[in-house]
């Protein structure tokens, strides 16, 4: 048996300096309640409150972190039961699935997905013991007992965990219900929802067509004109609103904004009906539609986000396969200076607007963002996404943005994640990196201690509050 | 009261060995004197030498890296006293201005901004308490009595500060009284100007004609012809050189070069002089005349400097209301290795020219800039310029472009301000990164200390003054 | 005389905590033999087995690492006796190239070249005194004096350097003669080609009818269609193969792949054959060519080599003069996700291709190739090269590369050389960095002790093996 440490000091620097000031800086804010602006959990999770699956099913099946990893090293899909669109067999032996992920567990070993793996093992499910090919069966056992007992049930954890909002990520077309199970329960959590309406402005998909049919269902009317899928959008942004709603998010592969006069923008929609729309046309609409959206968040107070610059699926064959989201979309170059000219030149000075940007181009932070969000009022640079949320990643991301746009220009944690109980792990992480950063600044005299220990507060807590309008 | 505090290790890594080796190393560059090739002082306040303004017309309102930082908090610039061109009325309370500005103080931390104003305010004014809401009318009142004492006049600070050579920025109109009255009087200080010709460059702007106008009053002819441009061109920089300059500057978007035909390009100075020149002639006629610059630095001996990829007064409305260099220059993405091709195969081997280059992305140090650098005889790299201009900036530049380049291809420092009582503090810091720069080099033995002693003295001095050929 | 000093703890981070595990890690790999993947030594240097030239002429004349950073400096290359195209005298006397150099041997202070210098001058040669101008003629004697003895002829140090396994790159058209006469000689080192296509590919160029002769002649017949063309290259790499080789690798400016029909590419092909394809075709051949060259890996297993992003011979003259590769390849800018999209969509999930990615856009390390290498099976990310070979360089690729895909989607280190003596240089340099990289990961408490052991093992040794197939 091979101790699994989780030590104390993980991700401090080793100068004692340094380390002695991360650790002081970590310990005002290692018990905060987690706040979660932007995730995706499924909400039926926490409205069923039914216990989770085995261990699998829980944490390998799925988690593209995981399995793209596994993939990339020759494992099909189909070996780790990730299911086919067309219901074709895969391996169904749970035991199978977890002892082939433990037989190349070390695979992760410097990555983020081995730090919130450990964190969850040691202090979720306390494991003592590395999971390597020998070990893989005890550890699988140990954590199927705990997820039968009640204190392992999602609420439980919820509560345990320390979580005083957790946003989900909603369509347009969506009803909401789980939201409303668990606000009409006897269950205080606050699991709040946020409008992705994605779907409806890619007009050009093969599937636009059945996301604006369940916009019109919820709606409850036709939506024939490009008047009235405004008039929808905002009546289901209301709606959004009404059930605990703080924020929107929009994805898009260009964050390209402009303004299209009406004329042109009708007819654009008018063609999208007739399925007769081109790229170019999505492309433009897309860029008119964040313009609105912005529009309708100095009217209705909705923080607005953007994740742009994802190429997603990159994989075709396995897309066709496995259906999106399974570990192959890969970022793009991104322009933010000329795309977002229009939309900051417009209501980037409106301090009734909240726009907070994401970026997987990491050569962005300095050039672009950290510049544009210490001059716009309105804009806010969300925290390191994706593949750099991580210790080396949300490290860079502070070296690259703090002396341009100072930390108050910066919207705090998030931890975008669906992996429910690598939630702590992920914040903990985040608050041992930010407390590292200030740390070594303090030690550099560069801040004093004093502001370090505010600073500190602000990125754990602070500024994801203000951000996001959560106080 | 809340002591300020510059210690005296600032800016060195915590490890003892590094800590060690840095001090050494900064101890042997800290009391040598300033030389600023490049800056944007104004040279008047030199030319009359009168009492500075007192401390929110000095520091707050002319310094776009301060008051951008509160305009992204949400601090209307009308509130911070910046001037409207409309002259429509904004806060004149100097001690209200002054007042905000330590209220958002906090904002700084972890910025150059910070570290700079640190410094001046202890080294400078003497302060030695923490600017905060509560002590804002202390030191307003502290500075506003120095600032009234004839040691703290331009010229006393100026020969206070150790300035060997200071260079300002004029534009190719501009009649260099100023200089010509610094140098007529009898006081010995070297202020020298730079040939700036930029605006009669951009034949698409709307004050073109304006710029021209002012260049052919100071020529003393009219300007019909490319070939009268050119001439005119050819004597300002002999004025200019005559008054003590050595070095021009041009600002591009895209630092794009290529020689066109005589035709071609006496067809585009015909057109914008008619007011019908488009985008895509300015362009070809910007890429044309840095050309020509070159052409003319070979024979003139002139250094010639290019800093491209600023997306100039983003934010429309505000240029529109206040005016240009409001703090909303952002960055975008600069590309060299084929935009340069046309420039440096045609002058890139001629050891008379010395060609300087700056840029706002970073990306561009290891792709593309050292590589140059470290091939074209012609070529030196600028320091880290603007939100680069920094203690990480600045290590970044180091560590990216040494490797390649080696130090011998860069230009020193230049401090780039307008704040004239900043500029000890802008050279300190250039000096202490280095000092650590080098001193991790001796700690992980990749050079010797005696090496070390040498490069110190140029990073701080020598290359400085070698590469604008002030020795 | 100032002593020549290679510490022992070089290159790793002075942390007590870092350092002492860096050099247990380091120890662990010190004395492993050195698996040469990929490189540029001339195989006639080992078929031959003659002494090498004198120093001047070994070292300095034909290293354009070398050469580019004293003509950065102004030195002429005749001046370092680099011959022109046209014969033209240039200087003969070794002495006196020996004493340029080290008379601007300051120069190399903190690059790679010096570090490499070093540790050939210290361990190959046993200098023990700094090369200055002072003691340029000592050293200069030292090493000529050692050249002559048997000890330091090629094979001699081969085995000395404990080289495993040495690959040549060789074009389409080579005969592999000098790889024949060492595998018929009664010496034991493994020297393979590997089969470099490029210059057939590239059919616009003036030198393409000269090349597709050469490659007739080889195949001993005429090349009139496409489809001879395919069978041709398919030949050559069957002989290849059988002569040792294990890879092809394929240099392009853009890594755009395509799959033409048969149509389009027999027609460019044709015009190619008339003199009359255009920059266009040759693009999208090299586009479709890539395809073909994947197509055929998986045939016939050898590892494919992409080295994209090099505009070659920037410096026109100077090519003119001297001819390719005289330290005037630079950098530009590159993007994969887009460009490798068709490849890997057709290829990229198959087992039996095994493909190596290079970069010399560092942008694209965590941005693109890191992403793409954690996901598509066949993507094995090539160490850091060229400009980025190098301590700085090295350490941000593991930094950029590790947390997204892991050490295991890496494809372990290559020296990438013609300097035949400094390649033990860059291979102990490859072993100290990354012994440093886990260090700090253990002293982080990222990883642990147990897995930094196995993983240095890996990086300097597993990987390249398993990648290349050379087990």
């Amino acid at each position: 048996m091979i101790p699994l440490v989780l030590h104390e000091d993980r991700y401090f620097d080793p100068d004692p300096t340094r380390r002695r000031i991360a650790r002081e800086l970590y310990a005002e804010v290692k018990e905060l309640p987690i706040v979660g602006p932007h995730g995706h959990v499924d909400p039926a999770i926490l409205a069923d409150n039914s216990a989770f699956p085995e261990p699998a099913t829980l944490i390998v099946v799925p988690d593209h972190y995981i399995f793209r990893m596994l993939y990339s090293q020759g494992i099909r899909l189909e070996e780790l039961g990730v299911p086919p669109i067309d219901g074709s067999p895969v391996e169904t032996d749970a035991r199978k699935i977890w002892q082939r992920f433990a037989d190349h567990y070390y695979l992760f070993a410097g990555t983020p997905t081995g730090a919130w793996l450990t964190h969850e093992f040691y202090e979720v499910f306390g494991i003592r013991e590395k999971l390597t090919s020998e070990s893989a069966m005890r550890v699988y056992d140990h954590i199927a007992q705990l997820l039968e007992q009640p204190e392992y049930l999602p609420r439980a954890l919820f509560d345990r965990f320390n979580i005083e909002v957790l946003t989900t990520t909603d369509a347009a077309g969506d009803t909401l219900v789980h939201h409303k199970a668990i606000q009409e329960s006897d269950w205080g959590g606050r699991v709040i929802p946020c409008f992705r309406p994605d779907a409806v402005f890619r007009i050009n998909r093969p599937n636009w067509k059945q996301q604006m049919q369940a916009l019109e269902r919820v709606c409850g009317y036709e939506i024939p004109t490009y008047a009235t899928f405004i008039q929808a959008l905002e009546e289901r942004r209301a709606f959004f609103k009404e059930m605990g709603a703080v924020s929107t998010d929009h994805a898009v592969l260009i964050p390209y904004t402009e303004r299209l006069s009406e004329h042109s923008v009708t007819s654009i929609f008018e063609s999208a009906l007739k399925g007769t729309s081109s790229k170019e046309e999505e492309h433009l609409f897309e860029a008119h539609m964040l313009m609105e959206m912005a529009r309708m968040s100095i009217e209705d107070g909705m923080v607005m986000q953007i994740h742009p610059g994802s190429f997603r699926d990159h994989n075709a064959e396995l897309a066709n396969r496995f259906g999106p989201d399974k570990g192959a979309d890969i970022p793009v170059h991104t322009e933010f200076t000329h795309n977002l000219h229009a939309l900051l030149n417009t209501y980037g000075h409106d301090p009734r607007l909240s726009l907070v940007l994401f970026t997987l181009d990491e050569t962005t932070y300095s050039r672009e963002l950290a510049p544009l969000a210490g001059h716009y009022p309105a804009l806010k640079l969300g925290p390191a996404w994706w593949f750099f949320d991580s210790i080396e990643g949300m490290t860079r991301y502070r070296q690259l943005v703090t002396e341009t746009a100072g930390i108050y220009n910066t919207a705090g944690f998030n931890d975008d994640t669906r992996a429910f109980p690598s939630i702590p792990a992920r914040h903990d992480l985040s608050r041992r990196v930010d407390a590292n950063f200030l740390a070594d600044q303090v030690a550099r005299h560069i801040i004093d201690l004093a502001d370090a220990r505010i600073m500190i507060h602000e990125l754990a807590y602070g500024l994801v509050k203000k951000t996001y309008k959560l106080e």
